[in-house]
């Protein structure tokens, strides 16, 4: 049985420090769960992420991948074990959603924004959290409960809290498996 | 001074009939204004804009581009003229955006919203057409008026006819390339 | 009946002058023969081969297509028509030889060698250019002749010219028609 | 410092007996040489590859990963630990050889062919493993010594067994460090 993964989306760039800390208590929690962490392995949500991952007392390295727009190995942020530079730009969005066995968004502008689309489009279960930020919440936080539209059943799921959005990854991952059993 | 390209957003598969006569007539008046129309080639809303392109007076062979997700030329609408099969699945979607000079989007589900999502993180101008449809309107009436983030200015362009829509590309290009001299 | 496409293949750079005297030939050939010309749309044979296609007597708005690895329109030589911006770094090559009927390459290094491979895969028929020019002649001279492997029959086509090469090219969408009907 | 990656490209479907021993020896030297090892995830060489590496005594679960052309996790050998399933088509050679930071090719057709070109192009060192096969020892076999262009220095290095390919490969990791230094 392979580990299954999970893929956090959300802000690049500077981050309020409510969002980043909690991106930093979900890259632990993934870890913790026996999770492997994807992400686009640049700055912000995806950063913190990562650290949080890498200070996990279970991490071990190769737990934490980052797969980049470019080409340049030097452009992941120093807490990613596994670099995957694939030169395809945007493109590398569906990458990053097509390796998740469930996605988890917190906050994020438009490039969270086509992660979530494309991993609704994928079948990939979304998870946003739900900080209660308001417009500082970003994409994440205003797609709780949304469905993307009618392809599928559900609707992204809502996290209150980095723990909670972990619990609700394991229970996905779990149903799955029932179902394709 | 090259023809600017249009690209049209929009649900695949069966559509409302009034989204698929604004469609049409969408197709038909992009053409008429000079323009080239780009879409990703399949059917729904991308079928009925090609089509009102290809009976649109104006219309030359070469007008019409489709953007396919595989590699069969066979996938294509009847109304394609020039077809490129990518093969790279949900990644087409950020070549359709890359190639348009604006985007029009109307109605659509979860790949109208990445494409809406990746049209913006590329800087790419966007209209939606707002039919007043309700949820049938899908993303492109729900998100009309939003900024999608702070990384550029301005939001997403309302057109309430497909008149409005090609009125308003002809400003935004008009207004690029001023901005560009 | 779509207009079939070919794609030309080639060094990118400055080339010979027997080179770029072949590739411009080319192009023009390619549009008088009533096919569309597709490229990579940058500079050495790329540019030469839209620059004689555009000059051919025949040329219409429309019939250079160009698909470039970045998202800048203007990286575009001047002689293409439609741009086709993908971001996709060299992933781009795929699109290229995707979207054509018949591959024709000319000269050419490591980008060209990729994407005469990456035609073979796809089933695409190519034809090498060899001007017998040893070294110089790249690629497409060092082909001719040689079967890539064994997924599919024949071999690479050996064309001495440019006008043979589009007789070939014309033979061998004929008999793609003939072999799907 | 982050442990350095070794792509495995060649043949797939079914291969010499010869090869298969190779790919397998190969597979788990480079866990033993402490790489991690990264492929295109399917039958063939990969799978004997991906089949050595997880046998040698050193591999640690996250140490073999595969980049797939779909999106179905399933068509992962069962020998990988992460799979990265891409949904890209032929495009995810690239992806393939931008992750690795030297690459060994071993037999191998159009696509392990389209693989040492974008290797190549890209600037990643190429190692061909040349078991003097004749025509069954494929590309790999074919391009040793060769010199793919004039865009970089040097040519495809030969090993002459697997022992050797990941000798060199640790050569030009070691090599490739000093030079950023």
């Amino acid at each position: 049985m392979r580990r299954p993964v999970v893929a956090v989306v959300g802000s690049s760039g500077s981050v309020h420090a409510k969002i980043e800390a909690a991106a930093e208590e979900l890259g632990g929690r993934i870890i913790e769960a026996g999770f492997r962490l994807l992400c686009g392995g640049r700055d912000g949500v995806m950063e913190a992420a990562c650290r949080g991952a890498r200070e996990a007392p279970s991490w071990r390295e190769g737990d934490v991948i980052g797969v980049l727009p470019g080409y340049d190995r030097g452009q992941a942020n120093e807490w990613v074990d596994v670099v995957i530079p694939t030169g395809l730009g945007l493109a590398r969005n569906v990458v990053v959603v097509a390796s998740a066995d469930v996605v988890v968004a917190l906050a994020g502008g438009s490039g969270t924004l086509s992660e979530i689309a494309l991993a609704w489009q994928l079948g990939r279960p979304v998870i946003g959290i739900d900080l209660e930020l308001g417009e500082v919440g970003g994409w994440a936080e205003r797609l709780v409960g949304a469905r993307i539209d009618h392809r599928r059943g559900g609707a992204i799921s809502r996290a209150r809290t980095p723990a909670q959005a972990v619990e609700l990854a394991e229970a996905l991952v779990e149903g799955g498996r029932k179902a394709r059993r």
